[in-house]
């Protein structure tokens, strides 16, 4: 494969100015390099099956790996391939390093990386330094030393780190980005975000499937309980900020024009997942005795070098219904999430009031959603699934820079320790290191600009 | 007046369990000491004439003497007591220090202080000082060393420093105050406020009605616009906290078992102002030149003694619909006004979905409300206002300690100048002074525990 280097398609987009107009398709891509994709997928757990099912729908692309340690799973993937008629790969399932001797052996164009998070930042550097480009799971890396590696590498090697963050392709979230770039919300001013969601029965089951059922996790749970959990008895920060932080990422020119400079992260007590524990199994489950470091509700507010501020939750040991609280506020008006509202001055019928957000994200949905609706329709996650793997497997049938990149995976990513790092010591505030070492102050968007990718 | 002592009280109210039941009337209060309550009002704005109006509605209240430096503001006010059909007070007229007179030569019981926030701490230190009780609009005071100054005073004469902080009062959040003491929501683990209120029209006039017109201040404008604008100028904080802080204070027992330990604030840039003026006047119209200090949203996270976490929003340059942003989350459900919700595990039909608040705060309903709901009727801000206003002449009164006192007057108060500091180092993290010293520890709750104040 031949491709454009990364520098001069940085060097090319940079002159496109920070909210330009949507442009005409395939004015910033490569042209297309190959016929036929081969991708490796290493974590074939229900994740990575979904994926692999997406990517199967494509006569262009052939998955002629898979890795996992759990033989359970392999089995279920396996499954996958049979039901969508296509030949089974060749399977790494010898132990926790038979990555490497994937990505070592095959000749791969890309790796899809779905495992649990502690492994994304080594398997997706394997990856990068075995020639091969990368799409990885939420989060991209744990540690603010793997995010500087990640960078490091995807330079050094000029293959993408791109992060399968699916939330920036969400439907109303597209539709506001749009308003944004057409300034509908004049200059922005405040985003709010984050991760709400009552995650009890993910981190809890009864070791055979994978939601409820018993308080089980580690050794002794099934599927996110496994290895999720233990974030949680570990660790105190907002441990997930990526389904928040990226969306409004793309919305902010993060990376490009402005950037995260620094954030305080303030978390409660911890009690959720003990009372859990306790009301589904009683006192005397050897369950009862964990002790959680993760805070229920964790609030971390980040400032931008533009001025705004960005306020992400995380909150995912109560019981609460689902929101990714959304809110995006700029000098002319702001949407919010939780009323499906959004008020617009001079717009809004009435002075001061909420009007119902469904007719602008209808009259502004994403040229993008507009042309693959069709097939976007049944993928995973309200069809935002489908937009963030086409995304990932264009890019490496391209060999061109994705529409999110490394430095948007370690921008988004590195919110969790340095939260952990804020937490621990009483809120202090916490500077993000400048991942584009100065280039985010000339860098252009690349997310989505027009109905492409 | 004879009176109990204060600290004969605390101690009294001290063994009153947090989250203790509804209280029978009279049990933690004086008996009554007056059948009439001599009253003085500083500061005749349009707020101070609304304090009058609902004070002269009882024949058990006098209203002696006022004080203001402004003639309009004070034929407004005697226009008050015309159609009240009450005698005429002593007026003090004689520039801004006259106050002083009136609390030395007039023989009152309670002040009410309703002038400019900069007046509020000296203002209500001198009437103490003069052994008179003190109703104190809101914040209380503007820096630490006056919150400390507030409650040094308080101990040593003996007066009362009641903020009237009425959102404390608002029904919804009474029926939810209901709520968290009947644990239903288990225990509280983070809530959110703020003032979210598009208050450019109050900010600026054209010199002769209170809202709009102009983009006038200082002194070309009135009303508000005269002095509430130069903070915007020349302060960068959450100017204007209490109408969240307080509230949440009386659910988390701020100050009664918990106390604020510390904060972190964060400013948006500062745009809505100028455009404001820029928009209505014009960029040649001198305020176009005016540099405003405050950031369009600040965004405040205060930690608890009790671990519980409360973001604090101030929002007032910007086209918004208004709201007060209240969340109360515990371990069991929530409740949050911006989509009217509640959650309640166990209790709400749907796993995962929200509820209509509605019910709940109808079942819920406080006490207060429920033998005052006729008379609040009118009064100002829902009926909020006539309940504040109660509380403190009944308290002047009873000479008996009010249910918001000097310790919670400060502790929400005080949010504005550590936000201050917070912003104006990065958002570093600032630790409350503990204005109880040490008594939060053992002081019980005092606020609405029956339906009597």
């Amino acid at each position: 494969m031949s491709r454009i280097s990364r520098r001069e398609f940085v060097k090319s987009t940079s002159t496109v100015a920070v909210g330009a107009a949507i442009l005409p398709v395939g004015l910033l891509r490569g042209s297309l390099k190959s016929e036929r994709v081969r991708i490796g997928v290493i974590g074939t757990g229900l994740r990575g099956q979904w994926h692999i099912q997406l990517a199967l729908r494509r006569r262009d692309v052939e998955i002629s790996a898979i890795c996992d340690i759990d033989e359970g799973m392999i089995g279920m993937a396996l499954k996958v391939y049979q039901e969508a008629g296509r030949k089974k790969p060749a399977i790494y399932r010898k132990g926790p390093e038979d990555y490497l001797n994937m990505v070592e052996r095959e000749d791969l164009d890309g790796i899809i990386i779905a495992t649990p998070w502690e492994w994304h930042a080594p398997m997706a550097l394997a990856a990068m330094e075995a020639g091969m480009h990368v799409g990885v799971e939420v989060p991209a890396a744990l540690t603010v030393e793997d995010c500087w590696n990640l960078v490091d590498t995807s330079e050094r090697t000029g293959k993408f780190c791109m992060i399968l963050e699916n939330v920036c392709y969400r439907r109303d979230v597209m539709a506001v980005l749009n308003m944004v770039r057409k300034r509908l919300f004049g200059e922005l001013l405040h985003c709010q975000c984050g991760y709400q969601h009552d995650l009890r029965h993910v981190k809890f089951n009864d070791g055979k499937q994978p939601y409820g059922g018993g308080v089980e996790f580690g050794e002794k749970g099934f599927s996110e309980a496994r290895w999720r959990t233990n974030h949680s008895v570990n660790r105190n920060g907002d441990l997930y900020p990526t389904h928040g932080a990226g969306p409004v990422s793309t919305m902010l020119d993060i990376n490009r024009g402005n950037r995260f400079v620094h954030l305080t992260s303030t978390a409660t007590q911890t009690r959720g997942l003990h009372k859990y524990i306790v009301d589904q199994a009683g006192e005397d489950h050897p369950n009862a005795g964990i002790k959680f470091k993760l805070g229920d509700v964790v609030t971390t507010v980040i400032k931008c070098a533009g001025g705004q501020t960005v306020v992400v939750s995380h909150d995912t040991n109560s019981p609460r219904p689902y929101s990714l609280n959304f809110r995006v506020q700029g000098t002319k008006g702001l949407w919010m999430v939780d009323n499906d509202s959004i008020y617009m001055e001079g717009i809004s019928p009435e002075e001061h009031r909420w009007e119902p957000a469904a007719p602008y994200l209808e009259k502004y949905d994403h040229p993008l959603w507009k042309r693959f609706e069709g097939q976007a329709a049944g993928a995973g996650h309200g069809g935002m699934d489908f937009f963030i793997v086409r995304a990932f497997l264009e890019s490496v049938r391209r060999d061109a820079p994705p529409p999110i990149d490394v430095y948007d995976a370690v921008s988004m990513s590195v919110i969790s320790p340095l939260s952990e790092q804020s937490i621990a010591s009483g809120s202090s505030s916490v500077k993000f290191p400048d991942f584009t070492r100065g280039k985010w102050e000339t860098n252009g968007p690349i997310f989505a600009l027009a109905d492409d990718i």
